[in-house]
């Protein structure tokens, strides 16, 4: 068995040991005689499970007491109409910023709810960075700010945290929850969607502050209806189980890593491999702005786009898979999350310098 | 390694011969050098792997070819929601009949999106039976009518379709679909939870008539648009992928068992077991009409209810799992999906006999 470099923005590559440990426990989940995938969610072993991976990630990510970690379905594009639905709370509109396709999607969904004002944009430049707050035209009267804190897409990250006063602050965080440590309180929702850096698609993480539960509009489905799913600990419906109890082996694995501090500096450095090289190139380019590239998603060009095919051949040929960029913005893509080793990075540097050493 | 006799009613028992693949399968599909978990949605392994599960299961349903199959999320819980947003078109109302807890959550979770009428309900009796339909009070002008073809807690099932005429029948298949062939053609939509006959909780199989897709209420979410999942061949979203997988895996296993006939012989075999014991006994008993009982949900009842921790202390040291019944009906359930091997079943009557011997 050979293990590739899977660049893939997600689903996306998984600690091995994770893989391991799952594949030894398929047929017999701790001597219960069952795989975990066949466990009643109203069974002892799961709710276990369940208890522990909520566990994990509360002291991963600090969550204070006063938010519920709900363990959803929908992924990031459901939630994108199920945030509105629970979180208008009767108000008229909520603010949007747009920094990019993952945005473009959030809005277009928040309008089938409530008004949308967008309060920044950098549309007009391409997305190739985050808008300053102080360019923000914010309303104190939204019921939200919503903002996509990692573009998984333009490979656009917030590297500050928004200041929205009383207003609640919402963040699609699907690409790079658990890449750092944050402070949550600073929130009011954070959710995303699990297959980057958490497990399986299918499984999607709302952290959500107390006060803000319990006001859905009438038309929102039970199932996505926080305040019923926090008072059923994410059981007012059969959870993704299986999906779960992935998420609390990687949220076991971050542990073993050191936690967010570790996994942070590791992200840290092998993002810098990356943006390093390419900063020093005159064969390939970054499209962001230096203060606001992601750690977790590298867009990068050639200067010569008619030697695409031929570098992404090569790179598929040396194992390094899933480089391609998003169909809307072209070019390369080498996402890099937290599951991602080093050796991986190296191995992309060392074959672009092959590969602009053959072409330059 | 001991496995057990799983009786949950969902997550509930998959097939050895599954668990095994996915597990060799877990850190190298195919020589691909990923686990399924990590492959993009969008690559050509999964796209394979995807095309497959829905080929086999058109195979094995033998769906006509102006069906869609849509892989979704949210469970049936989620689609008592989605129904109505997709399939009022226009119309005020839909008719329902209730047969029990499952029917009941449908039906009201349908009446936030429009008129709800119950043409037929068995609750008066205690939800033993499925009302005959000469007794259904049918409206011409209703947009569907809903059933539960099979109560997971009740454990009472259709052994019959009914006739709707021109109004599309909508049938809730979460407990009984793949348990034996039916005529899909008589339907406008089927819809099932993965997690009992299928695979792993998280996954959502829609069966829906082409002419009834694209008339969605505006307020409902993307996500849960089958228009935009048809369109989309179910990746309008990330799609619980690894469910996916898992569900071909199954269907793949039908196939070999001989598909769906020899599937309800063996069925049919297994109930027949339990059933015949149940009548003959005067120390159990089965509280559902003989003609509407469930081949997948069999609820039975110790005569001295005294003695109900006892059995099932007794059957947990035998291995035998997961038999208390709904705590809204009390007594024993056993499920005995496709899933379950004979020898369950009479591992199960054996120890019936056993503690009727030490008891009575």
């Amino acid at each position: 068995m050979t293990r590739v470099f899977n660049f893939s923005a997600g689903p996306a590559v998984l600690p091995e040991s994770v893989l391991q440990t799952a594949a030894a426990e398929m047929l017999d989940w701790h001597g219960s005689g069952m795989s975990v995938m066949e466990m009643s969610h109203r069974g002892k072993e799961f709710i276990a499970i369940h208890a522990k991976a909520e566990a994990l990630l509360r002291s991963l990510l600090a969550i204070p007491a006063n938010y519920k970690v709900l363990f959803m379905q929908g992924g990031a594009i459901g939630e994108n109409a199920i945030v509105p639905m629970n979180m208008l709370r009767g108000k008229a509109s909520a603010d949007y910023v747009n920094t990019g396709e993952w945005s473009k999607k959030s809005i277009k969904e928040a309008k089938k709810y409530g008004g949308v004002k967008v309060a920044a944009s950098a549309e007009s430049s391409g997305f190739n960075h985050v808008p300053k707050q102080d360019t923000w035209q914010l309303d104190p009267d939204a019921a939200y700010v919503h903002i996509c804190s990692n573009e998984t897409i333009g490979g656009v990250e917030y590297h500050w945290t928004p200041e929205t006063g009383s207003v609640p602050l919402v963040a699609d965080m699907s690409s790079n929850i658990l890449s750092r440590p944050i402070d949550v309180s600073k929130y009011g929702l954070i959710y995303g969607g699990a297959q980057k850096n958490i497990g399986p698609a299918g499984l999607t993480i709302v952290i959500v502050r107390d006060d803000l539960i319990g006001h859905a509009l009438p038309i929102t489905p039970s199932a996505f209806d926080y305040k019923t799913q926090a008072d059923n600990d994410s059981m007012f419906n059969t959870p993704p189980t299986y999906a779960i109890y992935i998420a609390g082996l990687v949220f076991e694995w971050i542990q073993a890593q050191g936690g967010l501090v570790a996994i942070e500096a590791h992200n840290r450095a092998k993002a810098a491999l990356l943006y390093d090289f390419l900063d020093a190139s005159r064969f390939y380019s970054s499209p962001v702005a230096r203060e606001d590239r992601s750690l977790m998603n590298v867009p990068f060009k050639l200067k010569n786009e008619a030697l695409d095919d031929a570098f992404l051949k090569g790179a598929q040929a040396r194992g390094m898979l899933q480089l391609k960029g998003h169909r809307s913005v072209g070019g390369m893509r080498a996402s890099i999350y937290n599951a991602m080793p080093i050796a991986g990075v190296q191995a992309l540097v060392g074959y672009m310098k092959e590969f602009e050493a053959q072409h330059a």
